[in-house]
């Protein structure tokens, strides 16, 4: 690659830490290496709008050009998770839209989770209350997800007569609680317990909601100081070999983990181990 | 579509509720909207036979055409599910085939799983004791499963010397309980409890015996009675969706869901919401 | 096929019984069918080297030729499975590889696992303590996997900060333990317990490290008693329908029962049933 092109590229990079989200909160620490997303109408237990929807997809596009974020705490504010698309504020239009418009109303919530897969950063969902709807779905678009006891997750698309396939649901879904807890989910629409998400696989860890942000930003921190861009290689990987064979995966994969062993991550782990101290990843 | 093609294809579409069946007993609800099928030759805990799986293959493939039935229970008789293919009815006499009829065999007990996975309704297997063999892939062919305590669930071809390669196991059952569990079950042939099943995803329910029917049925009937059109269509991308890759499902669910997005019954359903009642469905 | 052709290939089967390994151990018991790999530089609890790599990689994927053993025991000496690639004499070296070298590492690495997917014997892991890096992989890329309640399994390739995309995890474990639980263990490299891998799925028993080799080998040897020609086929189909979709599964089991179905094993068995006899499997 020629020299303009690569440093075209790299003028690309930008800080996000200071990023003047519209219809969220957004945050991040000092180093800008941890951030955080709050959606916030909790009035409503935090539904989704048409412009949220449109700015989550646009800023977890954006990332992929961050200079700074490597990891995401993806929650709600004030004991709720995510309500979903607002009934009154996105299901009613929607009744009276043309196909042309419908489609490109999926298209733009599959892009979300579309962009949330596709992002290097790991995206870790602090899940409290209600996580309901799309909400439910910001969830399993989510890397790893801590949840309250209290949480309820319910795909409740069925409930205002669609299909349980919103925005990938009948494909992700199964891959990370079983096909037969996946039907029963969406085609009832009924709430999963925190207990039953846990046991379930689709929670990876259970905390007191008092605990829960500290939880989560725990974790981000750790991954964001941990090797990020071998991480980014991780998260590409589990999306590669999604549907494929056996023999293609490994070479898949054989493929991938070379490259991370040229970086001087690698080394740097390798050195630090050597020396019993704590590496520092740079991404390179 | 000119009118005549889309009259003709609705000609086509006839009542099952009074479907005269043959080798297992069929019955209906009043509205012919939940139908049952009940294996039963309770003697021999309800095994299949060469014309049971012809009868089951057809009606399965038929029901696409059915103007009522919405969902369907699928269970044995006298506190059984259902004990496979009979030794001596079809083990011994496939012996003794020759390969074309042995794969005409093959083929045919496969598309009995085809056609359940094809045909629109939800099907709801309610398992109490021996559910094994041919019986336990129709358990794991159906769409929810409820059982009792007492359901013993093996998959025992290797029992007969045969691979667990049986009516798409090795595919289909992975994907439910995990590529481990189902390498177990299918190398060794053992029986899955049914705290196993639960635990494993199997089962979405354990309910007493004396209760089975009713659940199942009140399961059935709430699915017949939610929106069964868009209900479908969640059961065909589960299909769809087996073998995709992120990308591609993402971009299915976003047509799948417009589809729905014009039915009268999502507008039915907000409308309903509205006004606080409860939405008919009419899967238009 | 020719008989020439045909006789050529049966000449190349050969007993694997007294095969010399070289860097681990190797024992089969007396009829040659059941076959134990001990890894055993117990000092630094069963690492791998670059030599015991290419030993496995080759020897499974010789095991194909194999005129007896029908079930393999894979294991570590005194109380761990495997601590993975060594430290010193793996990863340092890496650290300072060209990138055609690395990708001839990461390939043989690979080709282990695929070899170990690809041989039609059973492999039984038994897994006490240490069980890390690529023993981790070794343990997910078995059939069937024994444990002890001190078993502690960890993808730590991030600790030396490579991607969790090592060998085909991103692939392989999403399908045994689910993907939320899999992108737990990959982004951290934490440990998954015995009880959790019990809970999960990546565990098929746990037993007492005292009775842990016992275990192991009484399921291999079952393994080995049974239709081993049937067992094989349903470990090909498992990899065949890995990315399948619903139909081209249901068919291609179609094809590989009936395969099974003209076995003398599969008469065999029939015939042995009617008589209430125990069958003799001869694997024709």
């Amino acid at each position: 690659m020629k020299e303009q092109v690569m440093s075209e590229m790299k003028a690309k990079l930008r800080p996000f830490k200071d990023y003047p989200a519209k219809h969220f909160r957004w945050s991040a620490d000092a180093s800008g290496r941890v951030a955080t997303i709050t959606l916030n109408r909790p009035d409503k237990k935090n539904p989704l709008t048409f412009e949220s929807y449109e700015e989550l997809r646009d800023l977890f596009t954006n990332l992929r050009s961050a200079s700074d974020v490597r990891s995401i705490v993806l929650t709600g504010a004030d004991g709720n998770f995510c309500s979903g698309g607002d009934v009154f504020e996105i299901i009613e239009p929607l009744t009276r839209m043309a196909m042309p418009d419908l489609l490109a109303f999926t298209r733009m919530t599959g892009e979300v989770v579309r962009a949330m897969r596709k992002c290097p950063q790991i995206i870790v969902a602090a899940i409290d209350g209600i996580c309901a709807g799309a909400g439910a779905m910001l969830a399993l678009a989510s890397d790893l997800r801590l949840a309250t006891p209290q949480a309820k997750t319910a795909f409740l698309f069925t409930r205002v007569g669609l299909a349980g396939a919103d925005m990938g649901a009948c494909g992700l879904l199964p891959r990370v609680i079983g096909q037969g807890r996946a039907a029963d989910l969406l085609y009832t629409g009924r709430a999963m317990s925190a207990d039953e998400g846990l046991a379930w696989g689709f929670h990876n860890r259970l905390v007191p909601a008092a605990e829960l942000s500290v939880a989560a930003h725990e974790l981000a921190r750790s991954l964001a100081d941990g090797p990020w861009f071998a991480h980014g290689v991780t998260k590409t990987m589990f999306n590669q070999e999604w549907a494929m064979g056996v023999d293609e995966m490994i070479e898949s994969e054989a493929q991938a983990q070379a490259i991370c062993m040229v970086t001087g991550d690698f080394r740097r782990a390798f050195d630090a181990f050597a020396a019993k101290q704590k590496p520092a990843f740079e991404g390179n």
